[in-house]
């Protein structure tokens, strides 16, 4: 393709052998997980070689969050890479059919009777959280969320996914595969 | 990429010398323009070899438009490939870094002040319109708009871009290409 001056970057999440965070633990919590594997390495832009499975994703915009949440969110997230957050989640969903049939304002209510927003909240400034938009990809998964933490925050983690799996919202998650990191120092 | 099983398709719009429709004029309205062609094929799910430029694009789900508004719309917009509809333009824009960093609220504020949906409405059910999403993909637009009518209707057609243009909302355009066709039956 001529011209191409990519606007956005897109990441790559390289399952396999090797890469910077060993896996610690794979659970397909909805529908077909993927195939278990040692280790992750994650890469801005370009492809990693001899991965065993590939997730892509991109940063992208806001596509529900208010300039005020967003300024709130802004103010209280904390970066990815801390020494201290040696644990990671990554979260890979995709939603049904019929959640992406509804309008953006019938997305926008069920997302707030969710307190979707109010939960991750509640766990700043300790859990750090990067989301990637995978659908316009064509990729198997709608969204993958990369979390880091430290070990002593794992359990707020829990508990936090525990909330956002009894939320309406969930009930439009027909697929989720949930694994697992240790930074691979 | 294993465990691949795309849930949107990607549509290939592939300049070169031949294709279903040819290139009647091609303008840069904002920012460089596209290499000169005489012919566009549009293939859903595969690239075309031998294009000399190829643009990419995803029909995605709704971003800003709420229940009421897709109603009213799916009850007037006609589908593409109407055997009277034998001219198409294509509109691709890329918006500023600025429009991007805004929050959701503010970008579906600057549209209804631009009237964007109405200034459409308008003009249905003459001008069959198709949205294609592209940012995510890496694209050098973020979107490809194609649309269809009758030679009749490009007047109106022109006097729905003039609106739009005059906007609030394309102050945010930074690049935007537009050809127009005619089916090469």
């Amino acid at each position: 393709m001529t011209d191409v001056q990519q606007a956005l970057s897109i990441t790559y999440f390289a399952a396999g052998d090797s890469g910077g965070w060993h896996v610690l633990d794979m659970a397909a919590v909805h529908g077909p997980g993927l195939p278990p594997v040692a280790a992750m390495a994650i890469n801005d832009g370009d492809p990693i070689d001899g991965a065993r499975w590939t997730l892509r994703g991109t940063v992208s915009h806001l596509r529900y969050i208010g300039a005020a949440d967003r300024d709130a969110l802004d103010a209280r997230s904390p970066p990815l890479g801390r020494p201290e957050a040696s644990n990671a989640a990554m979260i890979a969903i995709r939603k049904s059919a019929k959640w992406w049939r509804l309008a953006h304002d019938e997305r926008h209510a069920i997302l707030q009777r969710s307190a979707h927003l109010a939960i991750g909240m509640e766990h700043l400034p300790a859990i750090a959280r990067q989301l990637y938009h995978a659908r316009d990809l064509g990729e198997p998964f709608d969204f993958i969320t990369w979390f880091e933490f430290a070990p002593r925050d794992e359990m707020g983690f829990s508990e936090m996914l525990a909330m956002l799996r009894a939320s309406e919202e969930w009930g439009y998650v027909e697929r989720e595969v949930d694994i697992r990191l240790e930074r691979a120092d």
